[in-house]
């Protein structure tokens, strides 16, 4: 059984609450199939939201960038983020232009995230964005070396504060709307991945992988 | 010609320099291809990160939504806030795991939202909204009526501190692992439309409108 997450009074869903997951499984589900997060943070009073990609590994989510970034050194440093994970699952088109909406799945984790020290669990988030990335590469590529780590700060939020909004399904009019000569319905959207372009650097006697040949999202 | 926006000291690309980008007409591009935004703001301390439908009409993005929503209360009420829209655009396998990337596109426009109090301004936006969803929805579907307008704040952020970052093209390898045995390219990222799902209270004989049937995006 996956566990329901108790909502706080700054995760739990006001709006439309009937959108509102709380349920781990059905939170991570998403988490996993995102590639891009959006990361939040306030210094002096002034927000920042900047997209990076990120990782689950087990209840924490790990994201990454250069030990020079300002937003990681104030992350570290204890400033209070948000990251939110949002998938586009359709257009609806209502009757009535009021409940025009999208189809969506959405994550929004609170909390505090800490610099990973520890050099094992360091290649281990590695291995976990690159294998999120495209599952296979990890083993493929030249692994990160000495000088690559230093330059690479590594941050983990653990998954204690979050919750889902997900909206799915048909048309949602008024009842009084259902009569008019309006055509309604939902447009599905995805994301879909074109086959692989090879580098134009790489020998072509380099057979492209299976996992890049393959890989369906 | 296109206008250059002026980086501030908030909106400057430090890291990898060589992506940003601040021409006026490549920032609403990328805009205006976007269809979900997430607008970050922050109240003692903590950031929250939302996702939101939002248009572009001229030098404002408007976004919206219901009149008791606590966040566009807040926002109105003066609270920074910083709207970010991201595109994936490809998975960037390169020869070492630390070169591994993504392509994309993201825009971030910071400042200060206003509500809309102008009843044709009201209107207008309304319109972008429904017409970025989908155009050529506005003038089928049913208006908003006096409670639904009631019941909806819109806000607008002037798109004057705002910056753009995009990778593109190729895998960039250190000079040294163009020489490995490792395959290396990219796997470009797409949205995609499926063919329209006409809602099960849809009378059959109302033609699907040829802007849902041929929807690309």
């Amino acid at each position: 059984m996956s566990e329901t997450i108790p909502a706080t009074e700054r995760t739990r869903i006001v709006r439309e609450a009937v959108r509102a997951v709380y349920d781990r499984e059905a939170i991570y589900k998403i988490l996993d199939e995102g590639l891009v997060c959006h990361v939040g943070f306030a210094t002096d009073g002034q927000p920042y939201v900047i997209p990076t990609m990120y990782a689950r590994n087990g209840d924490y989510l790990y994201f990454h960038g250069s030990a020079a970034s300002r937003m990681l050194r104030g992350l570290a440093g204890g400033l209070a983020v948000c990251i939110t994970v949002t998938l586009s699952d359709g257009l609806v088109l209502a009757r009535s232009i009021f409940n025009h909406s999208m189809n969506y799945r959405s994550v929004v984790a609170l909390g505090n995230a800490t610099l990973i020290d520890d050099p094992a669990e360091r290649i281990s988030a590695l291995r976990a964005f690159a294998e999120k990335l495209i599952p296979g590469r990890w083993n493929d590529a030249r692994q990160p070396n000495e000088k690559e780590l230093k330059a690479t700060s590594i941050l983990k939020l653990p998954l204690t504060e979050v919750s889902a909004k997900v909206r799915t399904g048909d048309v949602e009019d008024d009842a009084e709307d259902y009569a008019l000569p309006v055509w309604a319905g939902v447009i599905p959207l995805r994301l879909v991945a074109d086959p692989p372009i090879r580098d134009a650097r790489c020998d072509p006697s380099i057979p492209t992988p299976g996992y890049a040949s393959e890989y369906r999202r």
